[in-house]
């Protein structure tokens, strides 16, 4: 039977989530997305994230895809899965694309950001589940330690274990302060080819340690080029980490 | 025994709360002060707070106020609070203040903010605990309305029943659009010497209706002048809504 491949940007709270990727027991937004799916077409059917987010992560565009009987041409599927899906999930856009479009493999780089909260003595309730409370912090050590992370480099210092690679090789194209929803926020945007498992979150932990004073740049020159995880500092919690853009090739 | 008063400046996420005030057996966040305060003093206390907020209302600047032991002179009211309280409410200030302070009595200015969402087909996950999705409007037709509105006018079109007020009389200073923190929304901030029940609810319904082409400023005009709560537009829904600050007047 001919299919038609369908093209979803999502967005969702991590904060109820055990992350993306389907599991027997766990409430996932991959599970969700597939739950509401097979409640349309009356079958199971397989959804292909750009990539996995851990549990507790965010997305504002989340991209992923699945192929679907041809004869759904023109289905309104926005509406449709919005009214079955619960309200942490939403469907922001559907398209149908061709054939070779593929969420995972054809992503050529994504944007994650990461919300920091510089206030001890609180945070806002209403910010406490998008931010982590790092407290104060020096933007320009961080700002500084971000140039020598930028570009290719090896990043192995950088991934958790968990995932098989071929590379551990990235090319970081982007690390930007931006400022939050709040004054007691700053907002750290991440580009790169890829990422590694858990790179975005060890990344801001390295930036937040030099931002505390208590890394320097030779120690970060240091860690990159030992390629050792456990030199570096640790991960920090996954509350803070939105995935917003999944960029494709042209055509 | 001399007493010390005290006055806390408190943020909330309404979304898990029945409201303000203190209710047998529902949870509120003068249950939780109360409650927390009493675990630092080992007795019961009672918090004044500025008014009521309803159930699912949000505040960032909810003032309220108490009497403690003079011995507790230098207490550290916001950490040790902050300490015990539920993580969806928190201390953001907290001073020792005269006897003759009252949270209530002394307000001389309340300021809200509600937020619209005016995307159809999603709300943002991450947003949807602070807007109601109204759908797109015309806000030049919202902000005429807003004019017939500000100034001294008896307000009993846009004041529910439940609470007995010897005037219906407000003076509202302010009806003022902002940009929120994404492009689907808009913020309405509302400043008056005091609300009535569920007023503010009751000005969006009236402003929307308008920005709906529901309503025409005539009619808004019908509506405050005859003064009756069944000729105006519902009320609208609580989660929009937030306490953003108290003010007092001078010494």
């Amino acid at each position: 039977m001919p299919m038609t491949r369908i093209r979803l940007t999502l967005a969702y709270e991590g904060t109820d989530f055990c992350g993306w990727q389907v599991q027997p027991a766990d409430r996932t937004v991959q599970g969700e997305v597939e739950r509401a799916l097979a409640t349309i077409l009356g079958r199971a059917v397989r959804v292909h994230g750009s990539g996995r987010t851990d549990a507790g992560v965010h997305a504002l565009g989340q991209v992923v895809h699945f192929d679907c009987p041809d004869g759904r041409t023109g289905f309104p599927w926005q509406r449709g899965l919005n009214g079955i899906l619960p309200r942490d999930v939403r469907v922001l856009d559907a398209a149908e694309v061709p054939d070779d479009f593929h969420a995972r493999y054809g992503a050529v780089s994504k944007t994650y950001e990461y919300c920091l909260w510089h206030e001890r003595g609180f945070c806002l309730p209403q910010r406490r589940r998008f931010v982590w409370n790092c407290g104060p912090v020096d933007f320009a050590r961080m700002e500084a330690a971000a140039g020598l992370l930028l570009g290719e480099h090896d990043f192995a210092a950088f991934q958790n274990v968990g995932t098989d690679v071929d590379s551990t090789v990235r090319t970081v194209t982007e690390i930007s302060r931006h400022a939050g929803p709040t004054a007691h926020e700053s907002v750290w945007r991440f580009t790169a080819d890829g990422f590694l498992k858990q790179m975005v979150r060890n990344l801001v932990g390295c930036l937040v340690a030099c931002g505390r004073g208590k890394l320097d740049l030779d120690g970060v020159r240091v860690i990159l080029e030992a390629g050792d995880r456990t030199l570096a500092p640790a991960t920090v919690p996954p509350q803070g980490l939105t995935l917003v853009r999944v960029a494709y090739g042209e055509g």
